[in-house]
């Protein structure tokens, strides 16, 4: 199926239903092929990735963070439904885009598997993303209010933060979880080019070029939002970094994101 | 006496705390039969709960957490009067749903085991309560502003969030403590069919169908609450789920409890 | 001199330095007896209650705790100038209610030691004095906003939280310290009969009949002023404990302050 | 180069970089000499500085802190490019004032260096610089709002914190970063005389006459900021300290700080 057609949007959730079905059956029957084992030390970066958000306090007993396959962009690694911090290698399991199992052997999925491989079909940029409950920045999906570049740290949030709905995505009311192709391509239209998207009720989307950048997203999304908020709390209008600046800032900070990953890989993998 | 006399409103706290004092006499006299040895797998988990609720900051050196007995629905089990950080399973005493204490042996038990007794005897369906000072949460007790479900982990709430008011149940001041049957009886009153239940000045109660998922609920009702405030705070009007997504989402994230649940007994066992 | 001479109201900073200083003189040339070893059991609680105090966010590096002499009622005991996590059972002074130190031998004494040896002559039911940079509380020191009890937790504070303002006190302005005698009788003055005082600018002293108690104040009149805080910011009126509700349930919650002792001191001790 | 002319602003970037460059190929072509090794007492109050700040949440993976090299007012002495955290003493580097390297031999400076170097040049007094993205501080360097000392132990920002707006000094947008002297020489203007400076979008930038000061500065400028936005939200008008108390609290707390220094000192080393 041609990416144009995939990225249609499935208004009807019992179409969307459906459609996983029958791709849930399809899965049964034939498992995908793998593209064959990664990188261990690409292995050991996601489960530090795994343990660095829930030690960062992005994720807690929820929340998922993967990565593209480097052998194959049709391919992406992460774990089984597990808690973040818990996870370690035996638990990373190879999906492909339809978020089938290459080789599941009993091991459960997180239901909401599609949000990484719709992301990953649509946007070919990516190559790491999380899901987060993220505790600050769950308030601005529920919220008029936008978050926006407060700091140079926040700086890759400054061509917008989306909100999905997904009742507008699915025409009616769901269970919030982005459980179906469908609704994953629904959120990755949403995301569009930007880093992150915010999901009303919910949480938010992350995604980037790497690991270290997709963590360093989601801890200072959580950051920025915690800062804006209180920013906003002091009563008078506040200055937010503007297009100009952020994009100098993104750019100059992003060289530098190997220095909180090493620190962060570091404790959260001592404990 | 059938539950619908004990289920009767008992305004005057004078009247409140004689049947408190005789219950008691009557419990001196004889001790309540006890139901058997429950599975020592529970007793692991209820300890587990009450280390759970202290490390997740759901309860400090108050609050306490109970099961039903699996042997006899008249019957629960609870730690003596202790903080819940503290409790091992030789702290966990036996009460019938008068709750005296099956076998008490010289160990005090908490002053408020009442609010615990007669849940158990209005909700057949109750397998476990909680009742905390959950710290975000007791804003909302206080406030005219109701606490609402801002997103599918708090989804629960959505039947409403009553306010127990302990002045309008005994018909003027007390000590704010549920020290009698009576008072007992009307916070289960006001509880009704809900999962959770705050107390004015005081705190929460909430109840489930398992320790896990009272524990999921007390996390996820502070965690809300918090998020709710953080919301309020940004100054616009705030999207909560609506009905019909909150019956769904707590049916999908009901199947999800394990999940956290292993992590936090993990945490919590390990310290 | 008689305590009603000692009680009068020295409103010259100048005159009251100068007393400091002869007091320190009289004290160099003749230090105060001792009233004989304390009981260790009470050194162990005294040393405990520092690093709760620290523990639990109530002190960081400064901030102290004392305890009135079980053998004469004219002397206290305290640590030397230290973090109070950093006290051991050495580092225990004891003074008179001049606060001059009985046996110095070279030890630094804490500049604001004049607090606890003014509140133990003018209050002769106090036990224990902790004087605290509280965070949560400090707000409500310089803000129009009274500090009430929100919770029964919080229910000895129903008597009124009076804010002492050193600047008014010594006539002109100060170093924010109670430095000397006459500033710690105003401090005592402003006290009254009451079991907390705001410090304006500066942190809160808090007096109880034993080292548990007094504990057990200074943490919760932390945490409810930050519940309190939070209560107000929902934006609506605020119910608070009536004084018939916080009469009753200060006794009743009286009864059971040995819980939380036991478990912060065990964690506290344990670091 | 005389101070007054260093000391002239360079409002446009492209000048400031063509500085930069040039200076950069001096250092490439010819190192400045060192002062010599600095007491190993010294640095290691330079590393227990970096980890003290962390310890504290002053730093997070960013941020960095300075000591004047005591051999020679030109040089100063900080981390390669690391996180604070980990910093050690094999890590510490010698600078020249324009912020040169004595000895990189391949190590990465920070991008920011010319912040210290700057300062340290147009203020004798100042012996030790941090520069940190202090949470409850990056509020009011994007607010109306002006940070202002709530109680004693914030008595050091009395004169004013002034909001550096990096824009404004180099005439148009950057990527935020203080990477130029041009742009540190602009900081240290607008910092003036005081120990503490706000940086818009970024941070602040804290001096003192040595590291114990220093680091009390950076932690209570965080602690002040959090009391002072709670203090706000309270609703009413606040009460700071007023400038004479301001002036005779911090020549007090000044004598004080090597209380929490050891203790902060021992915590920090400890992990």
């Amino acid at each position: 199926m041609p990416p144009t057609h995939r990225r249609e949007f499935l208004r009807a959730t019992a179409l969307g239903a459906t459609a996983a079905l029958l791709a849930r059956r399809r899965a049964w029957a034939q498992a995908p092929a793998s593209a064959g084992p990664a990188d261990p030390a690409l292995i050991d970066d996601l489960v530090a990735a795994n343990r660095i958000l829930a030690d960062q306090g992005v994720v807690d007993g929820y929340g998922h963070v993967s990565v593209r396959h480097p052998a194959d962009p049709q391919r992406y690694l992460m774990s089984r439904s597990l808690a973040p911090e818990l996870v370690t290698a035996a638990d990373i399991m190879e999906y492909d885009l339809d978020s089938n199992a290459v080789d599941a052997r009993g091991r459960t999925s997180y239901l909401e598997r599609f949000i990484h491989g719709e992301i990953y079909r649509a946007r070919p940029d990516v190559k790491a993303v999380v899901h987060d409950h993220s505790p600050s920045v769950i308030p601005f999906g529920v919220s008029t209010a936008a978050l926006r570049p407060l700091y140079h740290m926040g700086a890759f949030l400054a061509g917008g933060v989306p909100v999905f709905d997904i009742k507008v995505a699915a025409g009616g009311a769901t269970d919030m979880l982005v459980r179906t192709p469908a609704l994953g391509r629904a959120l990755a239209q949403t995301l569009g080019a930007r880093p992150v998207a915010l999901m009303r009720g919910h949480g938010a989307v992350v995604v980037g070029p790497s690991l270290p950048v997709v963590v360093y997203r989601g801890v200072y999304t959580e950051v920025n939002a915690r800062l804006q908020a209180q920013a906003m709390a002091l009563g008078g209008p506040v200055t937010y970094l503007d297009d100009d600046e952020a994009r100098r800032a993104e750019s100059s900070v992003g060289g530098t994101v190997e220095r909180p990953w090493q620190l962060w890989r570091r404790k959260a993998l001592a404990r």
